[in-house]
């Protein structure tokens, strides 16, 4: 870290500098305070991603158990490649989605939808809460709660002291994220969008159906935002293509907006890979938007391992 | 008025006694701040749904509009019943919705969603809030905003004061309501949800298509609520069958929770029915929810007809 307020997990940079310009024009201009709307990605731009996104490793272990108890799932898939560990196949789903051929990834959201049918929406949330308290990341040595960008929560704390309220518009599920939303990235549950699993409401209960609603990815992020949130953003944080539509929205014709995108070049700290976020690149370039590398912008890239101390200095 | 604190415009008696013991164990209780969550429906709970709903209203004219530059469309329903003002058959889908029958309703709603089809979601709003500021309710002699209901915007003021954050949840499209809410209300944009037209997204802009994703009644109101607000109301209230979903998800085992309907038996000062809301009358009676009498409850029903007199009211 440098000792430079108000952002000291950042180096100095020109991402830095366009953030620190951006709110300080904002706050000159006297842009409303209901206007401030700022909305970021989750995945791989609020926390790590790799080698799994969070949730994924969450529905494969449910998808594992299930096989476990029910034995001719083991031979199907998604069942069968959670149930073997099989990250080759799962690896493919991804490379495939982003090659434009959606076959394997729709065998795997029917998985996905399937994983947790039958039950009550505050049962999952009371599951996703103890699975992100103790699980493990497989490669950093850290709890998944500890993958969270130091920088990115120091910026929301920031954004916050300035006006902004803070979204996370995510391709995951927002009752995934949302017990450790406030703790973590300092955004209260109603401020989460996210992915959306078909829900049946009887007598006084929530139950989640066996199918996604839809996938909060690409055009869905900016229509959700104005679903949600009713408003334009300011700001837009992403890291892949799926941000792209989400980012291009961010803008007003008479007020200052910032558009930031993540970049993993950092495979010491973290992990490096473009895959994915060519498109957001090459657009970011041509529209001038700014680009995080996590190697040259974050002094920090995560906070303490200890969940106490990590937790200290979040809310420092 | 009485000159009672804390809610001058309500008449002492049950209703107004149930809401002060409940905020006040709220309080004296420490439920959290943050699980402070009321809804509240919107047409015929916040302000007036009769001879017709606000919004239907807004729709109407524009399938009349319509109509008149394309002839043809003159001979079919809906646009026929709204270019001839018959408000029998507008009348005819309403009593046979509630008697379980949709084929008119259907017809309506194919309308419905048309209506705006292929118009940008700011340029919606824009429409909403200049017809909202301009038209004038057919019988009470003034403008739809003030058809508000002066006890429940104070009940909001007195809500907020006490640590709650106040959600519109109506069967009425949130863009519609979301451009005077907050002036209205005292409720802003995000807080405001409603049923849905699809959305289209591309290059920077968002278009409403021509159908409807979802209506905003009945089970979808406990499910729109988790999905945007992640938490069980601690407060609802409602008038119709519509809300009786709504009022039921209401609960919560370790605090208190209050379940408000609003009772139309006010011919003089407003409009006096009890069709579309018997099963949830027959529930309040049989759950002990709080039934609002706007005949005896509410001392005022109205602010001041002045649209600027009123403001001075609703936010003194």
């Amino acid at each position: 870290m440098n000792g430079n307020a108000p952002l000291p997990s950042w180096n100095e940079g020109a991402a830095r500098a366009a953030i620190v310009e951006f709110v300080e024009q904002t706050v000159a201009r006297g842009v409303p305070v209901e206007e401030r709307i700022a909305v970021f990605d989750a995945d791989g731009t609020l926390w790590c991603e790799q080698p799994v996104p969070v949730e994924a490793v969450f529905i494969l272990r449910r998808l594992a158990e299930l096989a476990k108890t029910e034995p001719k799932l083991q031979d199907r898939q998604p069942w069968k490649a959670a149930y073997e560990h099989d990250n080759a196949w799962l690896g493919q789903v991804i490379t495939e989605h982003y090659a434009g051929d959606d076959t394997k990834a729709k065998t795997l959201l029917g998985g996905v939808g399937a994983a947790f049918a039958g039950i009550g929406v505050e049962d999952f949330e009371a599951r996703a809460s103890s699975f992100l308290r103790s699980a493990q990341h497989p490669t950093l040595g850290r709890g998944y709660l500890e993958t969270a960008y130091a920088p990115m929560v120091e910026l929301f704390g920031y954004l916050e002291a300035n006006g902004f309220s803070n979204h996370i518009v995510s391709g995951s599920g927002a009752d995934f994220m949302r017990p450790i939303s406030k703790e973590v990235f300092g955004i209260p549950p109603e401020r989460l969008i996210g992915s959306e699993t078909v829900l049946e409401y009887e007598g006084g209960t929530i139950t989640r159906k066996g199918q996604l609603g839809f996938l909060d990815d690409g055009p869905q992020k900016p229509i959700q935002i104005w679903t949600h949130v009713g408003r334009r953003p300011l700001l837009a944080g992403g890291n892949s293509n799926g941000d792209l539509p989400m980012l291009e929205f961010a803008q007003h014709q008479d007020t200052p907006s910032l558009r930031l995108l993540v970049l993993h070049d950092d495979a010491e700290r973290e992990f490096a890979y473009t895959s994915g976020a060519e498109k957001a690149l090459a657009q970011a370039g041509t529209s001038g938007w700014t680009v995080v590398s996590m190697k040259n912008d974050f002094a920090t890239v995560f906070a303490a391992a200890d969940r106490e101390d990590a937790k200290a200095v979040v809310h420092a």
